[in-house]
């Protein structure tokens, strides 16, 4: 029988920038009894990495430009986040404030290739007022870092997913996806394997990082300060890999 | 410590229209030496349901319309395929072939719905040639039955859900998402929760279903024929639920 365990690593405390967050991590791990084995894949939301490497700004340093201004008010939205937001951004795919909604959203194309609300800029578990939060400057390396550090300590070879929380077209609700990738592929492709009566398998590449991703918000939650999960008993092998492997390009994406 | 295990349950049979599924599912259940327990939650593909329902399409039966014949002649594809994916769609949303793909694509806003590739009507793992599987007609419904069955059965109260595996805008691979629920919210709302710095967390509502699916694509595949994925140690609350509520009305959706 295949069977999979995922484990919310508790107990890791506020982070600040500056924090070393491979031994904070690991000493969590060992703290809580685990250990980690061959093959073990670790996920975290991005924000601990954001906070640690000082991916913070605050409001009050920000001057809004004419086109945040415009954005701003149309929206109601803090021109000031509003700048942040372009600032992070490539492009707007799509901006707009229903009735229903306080504030207005902007979907944006991250510098990194991430399409998502707002840029993923966020504001809450700033643990400041007047703060936002940002993707790590660079997911994929701080992933590889944290995954090199881990394996290094408990002597194993591990992949680490670092994951931000979207909202998707057409279904309602959030799922955390894969934004940095060490070690895991990002998807694994089935293409040429037949399935169990002979057919070939023309068209599916399961999303195995989203899949992990998605996976740890069934033990950590917003308000519960364990951004870390542990996931042992996958089938993966160990691969350079990238992020970037999830964004579909402009030319063959019909929804931008 | 927050865990949840996943096990793909072994063994389940080549599912054949008029197999009485609940008996099955409960069979294969107890013959790995699992049991349910409260609070546990099963996940299985659509397919061994489309199948025991017999909504499955043998493509000699179908005269294509002259709507499917001109989709079919301009995304090589055959317009007996085309004209099922028409008649399990309120309408096509985008249709494309880019040069590298054999056969273009069709995304349609299903009859219940679900905005997907090819309105779900799948090939694969039909265990006959020429022919097509369809979602079950009522995935609510169907899931409903098996969850009341094995909580009779077993003495407890579960949830279920039945999958899909969808392709996404923006983002390359596939991953599972709900399309039939029993018991289990759509989505867990944290809306009005606060983070644990006490700010409001104001748009914070996990996908609990579809993150369930993405996981349960960890454990199965679609080769190996384990459609069934038994998570324990989840935190839920029963509901009366629906796929439905899964669903971003065309109003508040910005990519259709």
């Amino acid at each position: 029988m295949h069977s999979v365990s995922l484990h919310a690593i508790p107990d890791i405390p506020e982070i600040k920038p500056g924090d070393e967050l491979p031994k904070i991590l690991g000493d969590a791990i060992e703290a809580c009894g685990l250990s980690l084995k061959d093959g073990d894949v670790l996920t975290s939301a991005h924000k601990i990495f954001s906070k640690a490497e000082g991916r913070i700004v605050n409001l009050t340093t920000v001057t809004p430009s004419q086109d945040a201004k415009r954005y701003g008010e149309e929206l109601n939205k803090d021109p000031r986040k509003v700048e942040v937001i372009l600032q992070e951004s490539r492009r707007v795919v799509r901006h707009f404030k229903r009735p229903t909604q306080h504030e207005g959203t902007i979907i944006c194309e991250h510098k990194l290739g991430f399409i998502s609300a707002n840029a993923a800029v966020d504001e809450s578990n700033s643990g400041q007022d007047q703060t936002l939060i940002l993707l790590p400057e660079d997911p994929d390396t701080s992933a590889r870092h944290m995954q090199a550090a881990l394996s290094k300590r408990f002597n194993v070879r591990i992949g680490f997913a670092i994951t931000d929380t979207f909202g998707r077209p057409w279904r309602l609700g959030q799922v955390n996806v894969a934004v940095g990738l060490s070690g895991i592929p990002a998807t694994i492709k089935e293409q040429g394997n037949t399935d169990a009566h002979g057919r070939v398998l023309n068209v599916t590449e399961p999303a195995f990082a989203d899949e992990l991703a998605a996976a740890s918000g069934l033990v950590i939650s917003k308000a519960g300060q364990t951004p870390v999960v542990l996931f042992r008993g996958l089938s993966w092998n160990f691969t350079e890999s990238s992020a970037q492997n999830l964004i579909r390009s402009q030319k063959e994406d019909m929804f931008r």
